[in-house]
C-alpha cells in the first residue's frame, strides 16, 4: 500500500466514522431514512464544502466522489444496524475514530491551505477547524440540536493546538512537514482520546458562566 | 410564447409559490414585515445561491434580479393578504404550486450542472436537491422552527427520486434530455401531490425511532 | 491620519464592538473561552465572508487578518473583563458602536460590490446588508438564540434605507459617493441609535400577528 492509499483509506474510515456518529446522534429524533441519509453526509462532507467554498477551488467531493458514497453507505449500514453501530462498545470505538477522523482532516485542510498560500498563517488554521467540525455543526442546527459550542466539551481545542502547531512547522521547519503532519494528527487524536476516555471538560475558569 | 418564456414564467410562478409558502410557515411568530421579506427572499433563492456557489459561477439572481422582485413583491402581498393567501383553499393550491416548483427548480439545477460537468453523476442529483430545499431549510433555521429532516413529511424523497433518473437519462439517453425534463418534473410533483392529497408518510420501518 | 487610515481604523473598532456584543449575547450560556472566541470571530467576520463567497473574489479576512486578530483578541478581553465591558454604561456604549459597526460595514459593502459591478443594483443592497447582519445570525443560530428576524428590534431596517439610498446615489449622482458614504453611514447610525435610545419598535401594523 503506497502513502497516498493509505491516507485515501485513513480518508475513507473517517468520513464512515462520521457519518456513524451523526447518525447516532440525530436516530433519537425520530428522523427517517431520507433525513439519516442527509445528515450523515452533511456531517462528513460539510466542513470540507465550507473550506473550499472559501478556498474558491472545486468541492472535493465533485472531484472524488467516493466521499458521498462512503457517508452514504455508513449512514444507511448506521440505520439498519443500529443498536450496534450506534450504542455499546463498537460506538465507543467510533467516537474515538470520529476523534481521529477530526485530526486528518483538519491537519491535511491546514495543509492544503497553506499550498495554496490562502490568508497564511491565519487562515491555513481557521480553515483546518472549520474543516473538522463544520460539518457536525451544520448537522446540529439542522437537527435542532445544541451545538457543541454551547457545552465543555474538549472537541475543538485540541485541533486548535495541533493546527496551530502544524502552522508553525511549516512556517519555520517545512523540511518537517510529513513528521508534523504525522505528529501533529497524533497530538490532536491523543488529546481528544484522553477527553473522551477520562471525561476531560473545560476547567471552570475558562467557562463563561459558572 | 417561445419556450424559454414559458420556462421563465414557471420559474416567477414558482419562486412566487416558494416566497408565500415561507410566510404561511413563519407568520404566527410574530415576524415583521421586514423579516417576512428576509424569509420569503431566502425560501425562495436560498437553495439556488448554495448551489451556484459551490458551483462557482456566478449566483442567478444577480444575473436576473426578477427571482428576487417576485420573492419580495409576494411576500408583501402574502403579509398583508394574509388571511387570503396563506390559509384556506388558496392556500392548498400554493402547497401545490409549491410542490411543482420545488420539482421545477431540481430538475433545471441537475440540467445546469449536468450541462457544466460538475462531479458526474452525483454532484447534479445532489445540487439539484439542494436547489430545491436549500432555502426552506434556511428559513426553518432562522426562524427557530424544526426543519423538515426532523419529521415524516413526504417533500426530498420525490425530488430525490426525479433528479436520480433524470440523471440516468442525462447519462444513458441524452437525447431525451427535454422528455426527461418534462417527466421527471412530472414525476415529482405528482409524488409531492400524492402526499398533501393524502397526506402520505414515510412508512415507519423507515424512521430511526417508531 | 490619512483617510484609508481612518478607514482601517474605524473598521477595526467596529470588528472590536461586534466581537463584544457577541460575547455579551451569548456568555450567560455557559460557553467556554474557546467558544466565545468562535462566537466573537464569527458574529465580527461572518456577513463579509457570505459577501465575498457570493461575489466570488478572496474572503477579506484572508488578505488582511487584522480582522480575525482584533475580533479574538477583543473576545478574549470581553471574556475576563465581562461584567465591564458586557455590563451596564460601557456595554451601552457598545451597542451604539455595534449600530456605527453594522452602517459602517453595510455601506462600503455596497461600494464594494457597486465597483464590481455585481448585480445592480439590487444585490450591492442586499449584500450590504447581509455583510453587517449575516455574522450575527450565524452567531444566534450556533448559539440556539431567536435571531433577531423573530424580533421588532430595529436592527436591520435601518441599514436597508441607508443602503438603498446609497445605491440610489451610486446609480444616479456617483459623484457624490464620498460623501454619500458618510451621510448613509450617519443615517443607518442615526435610526439605530434613536432605536436603542428610544425603544423604538417596529409599529404593530407591520406586525404578521397581533
Amino acid at each position: 500500500m503506497t502513502l497516498s492509499e493509505a491516507n485515501f483509506w485513513m480518508g475513507m474510515a473517517a468520513t464512515a466514522a462520521f457519518a456513524i456518529t451523526a447518525v447516532a446522534a440525530v436516530k433519537n429524533r425520530g428522523v427517517d431514512l431520507f433525513g439519516i441519509v442527509v445528515f450523515g453526509i452533511i456531517t462528513a462532507v460539510g466542513g470540507g464544502t465550507i473550506r473550499d467554498v472559501i478556498l474558491q477551488v472545486p468541492v472535493f467531493w465533485a472531484q472524488d466522489q467516493s466521499y458521498i458514497w462512503m457517508a452514504a453507505g455508513a449512514s444507511i449500514v448506521a440505520f439498519f444496524g443500529r443498536s450496534y453501530l450506534t450504542e455499546g462498545q463498537t460506538y465507543a470505538a467510533m467516537l474515538y475514530l470520529d476523534g481521529f477522523g477530526a485530526a486528518f482532516f483538519a491537519i491535511h485542510a491546514v495543509d492544503k491551505v497553506w499550498k495554496l498560500g490562502f490568508g497564511l498563517p491565519v487562515a491555513p488554521v481557521i480553515l483546518g477547524i472549520i474543516t473538522a467540525i463544520g460539518g457536525g455543526l451544520m448537522r446540529d442546527v439542522l437537527a435542532g440540536r445544541p451545538t457543541f459550542l454551547m457545552s465543555r466539551e474538549l472537541y475543538a481545542v485540541p485541533l486548535l493546538f495541533a493546527c496551530s502547531l502544524f502552522a508553525f512547522i511549516l512556517a519555520y521547519a517545512p523540511e518537517h512537514r510529513f513528521a508534523g503532519i504525522v505528529g501533529c494528527v497524533g497530538l490532536s487524536f491523543f488529546l481528544r482520546a484522553a477527553a473522551i476516555r477520562w471525561g476531560l471538560r473545560m476547567p471552570r475558569w475558562l467557562l463563561s458562566k459558572t
